[in-house]
């Protein structure tokens, strides 16, 4: 917490008045697991301003995670992507990729205090405004931001693109204070309909303020470029919804970030 | 034609600077039915733009749909509101709005050529773009610009509201030019989870570029303030659903508009 405190600190009280967006790979602790974030602002911004958290897809924190956090920077938020698998947890290959984001399905729990760890963490961000938090999160991410509202967690809204929708204690959802934006491929084979129906369920169950997206034509993983282009792979970029998606984020990210 | 041809000259050729909304309304016919639409716009923007077909609900062409036309007439399109019925029908009760509304699901192919006579309407105009032509519509004004999409008309987007989505012939929806964005009430009793999931199928089957958004909370009529605030009814408004939804209309007509 320390070290980000001082690097803001020194961005915003020393900075230039460049409007080049800075990062910084940041260390945090959980329990007794040493994470590596990833941190992107624009320090000609001043004064506190919203927090967006981003959680990585399976494969862990990588280069995709990080364009995004710098495309939030250019808007104008704190932008921190969460490492949920720890320092130097990156699997190359789609097994060790699926056997590690199961561990976190199987073991909710960890995922919660993992994904608060990240939480508190931008919360203790000077530049962060406290009550402007939201969380969005990719595929394997989209599970995690769930979990984090799920928990109980203090922030104002949460985004799933293309994620995992499933939960084994639907009530948890009475928890929920986010407001819960899920943005889907309409064709994606790995959340068919049975999952975005009990979805609903969850949300209706606990009274969230829901809403959700359905792109035609979009398959699992359609907001990644280096997904390809073949749907019947069941994970393939589609620029529309990727467009489509993002500005379905401006609009909701406009409106709770309202003050 | 002739008349709102004529109309739409003296509004382009002779107007003064002002700002203002003009509406008027129009006569037109189909087979030899005499229909009476309704027609805004703004007279200070020159040249050809977009037209937006804006379809009634149950109750036919009243205030609520008029003050919609003016809306997107402030948004610099011109907007004409369709009227399926015919000059001076318009159901002043539930059972005779459930009557004739029937009348119009029971005949599609009736249906089709309602609303396409008033697709022929707008297009006439000098001011409209042919190339750039969209039809909205509310909960029975829903399956109306379905409908149109799924004759094949030759517009560019088809926005349904807390539409009837239902089809005895999905196999239309390979005739599908348009884009297609649906706006449901995530709660709404009378379009439930069997409709929605035909109309994906539906969709899908057609090779149609669709979207599909649900609003949590929001049942049917939510985009109409007359509908009054007690969900129970089956049938009311949601300011959040209403705003959120005019605001994914105005992403996707900046879209499919774009030049």
């Amino acid at each position: 917490m320390r070290s980000l405190a001082v690097v803001m600190m020194l961005a915003l009280g020393f900075s230039t008045a460049s409007a080049e967006v800075r990062t910084k790979v940041v260390e945090y602790k959980q329990g007794g697991t040493t994470l590596e974030g990833f941190l992107a602002w624009d320090d000609t911004v001043k004064g506190p301003r919203p927090g967006v958290l981003v959680v990585h897809e399976w494969t862990g924190l990588g280069k995709y995670v990080k364009s995004r956090a710098e495309q939030l920077a250019r808007m104008g938020y704190v932008a921190f992507c969460a490492d949920i698998y720890g320092k130097g947890v990156r699997p190359s290959t789609p097994e060790e990729a699926g056997k590690t984001a199961g561990t976190y399905k199987g073991d909710r729990a960890l995922t919660r205090a993992r994904i608060n760890a990240a939480l508190a963490e931008l919360r203790g961000n000077p530049a962060v405004d406290g009550k402007r938090i939201a969380a969005i999160g990719y595929c394997f991410g989209g599970f995690v931001v769930l979990e984090l509202a799920r928990s109980g967690a203090d922030i104002v809204g949460t985004v799933v693109f293309h994620g995992a929708l499933d939960t084994p204690t639907p009530a948890d959802a009475k928890n929920i204070k986010a407001r819960v934006l899920a943005l889907q491929g309409g064709d994606d084979p790995y959340v068919g309909s049975k999952d975005v129906l009990a979805f609903e369920q969850e949300m209706r169950g606990g009274g969230v303020d829901w809403q959700l997206v359905q792109y035609g034509g979009a398959v699992h993983s359609y907001t990644n470029p280096d997904a390809g282009n073949d749907n019947s792979k069941g994970a393939a970029y589609n620029a529309g919804a990727d467009r489509h998606s993002w500005q379905a984020m401006k609009d909701f990210f406009a409106e709770i970030f309202k003050q």
